[in-house]
């Protein structure tokens, strides 16, 4: 028993060296492309980590060479030049004239007493007023600033998108009601479609019962441009979750009007000089000084919009439908960005531009390029007018994604394309900005000394 | 048949309008935390764009500013102050006796002409002396420089940890032959372990056959620092392989070389007059200045050296275990990036340390700490040496290591033990530099002037 518990215990000590002696395997390094690892979960936190610390040098230095320039009070002058004149909110409040002129030339349509005809006409009176009023004000009237002026106008801008949806799902009710009466008619044995389609919700609304003033005031303020009849809601108010939205608005919208008066102010100030002296190198030096503060306030400003306030509105209004963004950060292809990172607007332009456009016929690549044209008039009526400025650089800046989605689709695959988004982001943006700012300056300050 | 078609078509119509009216469905948003959604891939190529972007500005800045100061002719000159003095190359050529010295001791113990406390006394007298004989010299010599200098230690460190290995393993293979032999006289039947262990790979040395010129200079050569006596072998030679993990040398040292001339050296020099004022908002300013620079130039030394340098050893002697790192960029605690990021390193404390240790009962709490005070002996080792000016600061670094170890393994969890990780990596490494630096400065030139 004892010699072989001793030659048992030899063993042991043998295959104990062993594991000792070899302790090389065959492999690859991690790094190498045949490893095939692909893990780099803490490379984000580098990163989070890398900006923070760069941008608390920054803030820093900022602080050490301006001192603090961040005054909350001063955000009010941008709204307001004479606090007993309040040009932007009367033009908002006027805004309620056409939400109930679209109320009732549809209740008129929805009985018949005036004929298609006639609706469409209104409309087209009705929304073509609705973009020409209030930019006529603003180009007009002095007292307004461009910072109120452009609020003004991109609630007008929205409201003249959800009127142009109301309209279009009304009518395709009208025609819905329309067809089915007819083979109703013809035949008595078809199965309601609407009966099965919407069974399973509670308090199901149908066409003719759809226009009343709660309703369309509900579209109104929802976060969506699209008009549906019954939209999906949310079963109840998630008190922590709006609080939480509540919070990161204020904390981010602060956050904001802080980046811009102590980081973006000074650098386009500074780079005003070198822009007109046309100094190459340093003219490049500022736009890129420039590109990350503006990135930054672009990326907050997507959060803040887009995740936290109209998240917010949806969980005070439960609204269901929270899908006001996709992956845009990942996209490899400059049509997947711009089709992923405002969903609203891309719904939109889907449901009312796009396929409308393509039940005519139309080509692909022009219904496309359609796209691209009105959003680009859109971005310039958002900066030109209230800036009293017609330059161009916005509606060029938009355009100009055409032969660039042409050339990342073309070229560049995967992460390259990916990059190549994000470089047109970084880069593009700070370029329009300084544009109008230079020209804007050059305007009203250089032609005054 | 036609009345058929039409309610067919008139269907399709109802069905088509239908989804048309409805496009909004019940989700949530994809940052919200209830939408479980984490493909974050495009916010790395995001920070590869803004890390470019923010250093080509800052590059073009400290270009206007200073000028070209990159200067490879310069780099030559610290390590040789005298063209025909090479004390550096010289030591480096010495260590060839240490190495001959523990080979005859082995083969003198292999044969069993001296006995094992010989042995180990031999060993005793040539690994002090290897510490110690270059650590002489430099401090005594005035012609080497202080890079000349720390790169002739690291060579006897490395050096030191690979004879102590090549003991170690020699005398687990005595013990082996012995306890086989004790156990072939008891019994004739039992298994050999080494047949079956190594009967796959070609040209199996066993224990005394190890004992060549050409095995011990093929470890020295190997890029590990654990002795093995049949190491894993690559099947040949990938010349592209090969050739990429030159280029990638060639460029990275160069890349290094810039950095540090055109953006650390103006940087501490920047620094030095903060430091001596004492004008604290500044110092923080300035170090962390630093930090972004000596972080880039760590993170690209570290690709230089451990993938790029010791694949291309590894392949150039088909050497198979390219496990030179694990993923230490997504340790969570102190301890996980100690034993990832330098996988050699690791291997031998592991195995020629912390195990022998485990083995003679010590507490797994002391080992660890007895692992840290070796590493932290080193690391000031090397540092204070060439500089000849002991100050601690770096065997301090490392000592902060245990204390913050337990901090962050004690009180931060996954992602935010990984972001601990890496400020401490960031910001520790520039704060002892500083310190060096300013210590270094103050000894040769305030005392100067």
């Amino acid at each position: 028993m004892i010699p072989l518990l001793v030659q048992l215990w030899l063993y042991t000590s043998v295959i104990l060296n062993y594991g000792l002696v070899f302790c090389h395997v065959l492999q690859e390094s991690l790094l190498s492309s045949a490893s095939g690892y692909s893990n780099y979960r803490g490379i984000l936190n580098w990163c989070v980590v890398m900006l923070v610390l760069c941008n608390a040098r920054l803030f820093l230095e900022n602080l050490i060479k301006y001192g603090i320039l961040v005054d909350p009070i001063q955000v009010v002058s941008l709204f307001l030049k004479d606090p007993y004149n309040w040009p932007a909110s009367c033009l908002i409040i006027v805004s309620n004239v056409f939400i109930m002129a679209a109320l009732y030339t549809e209740r008129r349509l929805s009985v018949g007493t005036i004929s298609e005809t006639t609706g469409t006409f209104l409309y087209l009176v009705n929304l073509t007023t609705l973009l020409f009023f209030p930019s006529a004000t603003v180009l007009m009237l002095t007292s307004i600033t461009p910072v109120g002026g452009a609020f003004a106008l991109c609630v007008y801008t929205i409201l003249f998108m959800k009127l142009y949806s109301y309209k279009d799902v009304n009518m395709w009710c009208r025609e819905i009601r329309h067809t089915k009466a007819r083979t109703l008619t013809r035949s008595h044995s078809c199965p309601s479609v609407a009966q099965s389609n919407g069974s399973a919700v509670h308090a199901h609304v149908s066409y003719p019962g759809n226009l009343t003033h709660r309703d369309i005031y509900y579209f109104v303020f929802a976060p969506t441009l699209c008009y549906e009849l019954n939209f999906p809601r949310s079963p109840r108010i998630r008190k922590s979750f709006l609080l939480r939205r509540l919070f990161e608005m204020l904390f981010f919208i602060q956050l904001q009007i802080g980046l811009v008066q102590q980081w973006m102010v000074p650098t386009i100030q500074n780079s005003m000089k070198p822009f007109q002296d046309m100094d190459f190198s340093r003219m490049i030096e500022r736009m890129l000084k420039l590109a990350v503060p503006n990135h930054l306030i672009w990326l907050i400003f997507f959060y803040w919009f887009f995740h936290s306030s109209m998240n917010f509105v949806a969980e005070l209004m439960r609204f269901g439908d929270r899908e006001f963004y996709q992956d845009w950060w990942n996209s490899e292809t400059v049509t997947y960005f711009w089709s992923n990172w405002n969903i609203p607007v891309h719904k939109w332009c889907l449901r009312h531009f796009y396929k409308p456009l393509m039940g005519r016929g139309v080509n692909k690549w022009v219904a496309q390029t359609a796209i691209f044209l009105v959003s680009a008039f859109f971005h310039e009526y958002l900066v030109s007018v209230p800036l009293k400025m017609f330059r161009l650089w916005a509606f060029m800046g938009m355009m100009s994604q055409i032969p660039l989605a042409w050339f990342v689709g073309r070229f560049l695959r995967g992460n390259y394309g990916n990059a190549a988004v994000w470089i047109s982001l970084i880069i593009g943006q700070p370029i329009a900005v300084l544009m109008y700012v230079h020209d804007f300056y050059v305007l009203h300050y250089v032609s005054q000394s």
